[in-house]
């Protein structure tokens, strides 16, 4: 199987021993304790469960610094982007050498994981910027992922984390929500060899699913994992419960026996297009994927970032050799009327915009609204009966 | 955590590392190989992922006599039946040291697993009796399990055996097959402490539903795990998919947040009661649960066995401290007409027949075919309509 990037075995950061778990979490309850960001708290799960590997805990303001202008930390090892407790102040940590960092996004704010301080240090406004230009190509503020950035504040406490759970994903998503552990794991029980992992939020339709049969075969591959991000809910999101239900449906369907997992993750999307593009493939690989589809636009927001800049960014920037997974590059796939089938768009260089079948998000989410399933050329069967009864439901 | 039986980690049989993994399946391509029966398959899954730890292969003749007389093997461990691989003659083995164990199960026999051959005997007559009218408290012909197990032939080959891969179960049940180190796993990521399971091979109504809450509110338990039977299908029985389905959808109304894990595990049953009843509770040790449902009649057939033959053997037949998991003793669970809940009925003996809402299995299959739901003592409305959809898609 594909190795870990940094070790020869995945070091998660979970403290999985029963004993040394309780001991741990009877001492948080005794130590100073900070309620993190969210975005700590996302970086928190992604190291518990071996995504981040071999990062030990969350970087100091020199590592932080080195991984955004050249994904590159003070040793050398490669990371894409700064993984960092900031907080608005320190005032809670005092002089202590070992602090409770706790969950801000499940209520009654619970322990996530026990820091060994290494560091506390202010972060200036000229790093700040120069961390979100890098990272985000930006330092709009208008940008979710720099708005999110910057509303944490400007201190930032380093130094390795023990994690004692795995927030609210493990609770909210359990038929879903996977660490990197598990995943390597079972791709050893179902014996894949070459394995491409698909990113995705949101339902798939007839598109995406093409476009994982295309990576499959022009690749070779005996194993998908479809691994979705998973978060809180924004109004007007479909509900995980039905968007898993649509995408197994899909699997059991339209995939042979034993080709694909259906799994998601824990984490806040940054929106850093490249860069985010650049992570996305280093946990995949961590979790025992020898591909990874990067498609069109991949993370990106607004326009930020050009069509393929999630692409280039790999051969452009990512130092040579920092990772074994390999880019399966994609544009937008489409059904041809011309050739009655779905085809990547950049493939069929003579076809004009109404060649394709295309359908808005909007629109799709109007005719699922109204009973209606989309055309079989956009959407299976299938997966547009689930996604109607949903919408349905509503009403 | 509680341990695994007879070793402080499991060992489970699956060859995990990749490499190895290569360098064993050429191997037996090369190897004299023998298609063994599908209760020899099961065991070699079941050693796979652990859940018969520590047994590292299949018993001698020795073994397998202690194991149905006394339930402990020559060197004085514990285990609750033979496990054994019976073949017609060895002819095809010859003095081969190793050889390929082929899936009766999956087309084209590929190699299930690799045994280093210790030993090749004759069982004689006197000792299937012996093991049947232990294991299965009878010989009688008629019995599914004793016929199973007499149909395989009486050469036993015995030795330790590497797993390859995981049969069928892991290709048709890929939402649900888990092996004991992946549900050990997800127990310490879930952070539960006090975990009952519960055996099913059937979609969930509301006395099994409410079964496990009693159990887990008696208890005190955290984690639930739902841990179904997997095998192939006979006519009538609801597709895995939809069983799944009604399962989870009854955890996901019905179950607060991470308390209940939908799982389970390739094997055939034995029909054989009260040591069947053992021998899950054995294999429920090694994935990690503290306590163990058992109710009336359990894993049973036809009358051979008496109601609580299953509970009372844990006390009457069981070595002390052979095991660390505990039974949580059950009787039937019905709606009380009377006291308006589900109880169970030992627990109620002031009740007649009358006073509960009793369904057949006939009944009830027979009005969900009609589009019809059952009562609401009797089943959840969600659970119900899931069933529905099923039987109404198959006119």
């Amino acid at each position: 199987m594909i190795k870990p990037i940094g070790s020869d075995e995945l070091q998660p950061r979970f403290i999985y021993d029963d004993s040394e778990h309780d001991k741990l979490s009877k001492e948080a309850e005794g130590l100073p304790s900070v309620v993190i960001s969210s975005q700590a708290a996302g970086n928190a799960v992604m190291m518990g469960g071996g995504y981040f590997n071999p990062l030990k805990g969350f970087m100091n303001v020199a590592d932080a610094m080195g991984a955004a202008e050249k994904m590159t930390l003070t040793d050398g090892s490669f990371f894409p982007v700064p993984v960092m407790c900031l907080l608005e102040n320190a005032d809670a940590i005092g002089n202590a050498k070992r602090i409770a960092l706790r969950d801000p996004n499940v209520d009654g704010n619970p322990v996530l994981a026990i820091m060994d301080v290494e560091a506390i240090e202010q972060v200036s406004d000229a790093q700040m910027k120069i961390m979100t230009d890098k990272v985000y190509r930006t330092d709009d503020s208008e940008h979710p992922g720099v708005a999110a950035f910057n509303s944490q504040g400007q201190t930032a406490v380093s130094g390795p984390i023990q994690v004692l759970n795995f927030s609210y994903f493990q609770t909210e998503f359990p038929d879903t929500f996977r660490t990197a552990v598990e995943i390597r794991n079972e791709i050893a029980e179902r014996g894949w060899k070459k394995i491409v992992a698909f990113q995705t939020r949101n339902p798939m339709h007839l598109a995406h699913e093409e476009l994982c049969h295309m990576a499959m075969e022009r690749l070779g591959c005996d194993g998908l994992v479809i691994h979705m991000l998973l978060g809180k809910l924004k109004p007007g999101d479909i509900p995980a419960p039905v968007r898993d239900a649509a995408i197994r449906k899909m699997v059991e369907v339209y995939f042979p026996p034993n080709s694909a997992m259906v799994t998601g993750y824990g984490f806040d999307m940054l929106y850093a297009g490249p860069r985010e593009a650049v992570l996305h493939a280093y946990f995949r690989q961590n979790m025992g994927a020898t591909h990874f589809i990067i498609g069109r636009d991949h993370a990106g927001v607004g326009d930020y970032y050009g069509a393929f800049d999630a692409q280039t960014i790999f051969e452009d920037e990512v130092p040579a050799g920092a990772m074994d997974i390999e880019i399966f590059k994609a544009d937008h796939t489409a059904w041809s009327k011309k050739l009655n089938k779905v085809v990547m768009m950049c493939e069929a260089p003579d076809h004009e915009k109404d060649d394709f079948v295309l359908l808005s998000g909007t629109k799709v989410r109007e005719m699922l609204g109204n009973g209606e399933a989309p055309p079989k050329e956009f959407s299976r069967p299938e997966v547009a009966k689930i996604l109607i009864d949903y919408y349905q439901s509503l009403n």
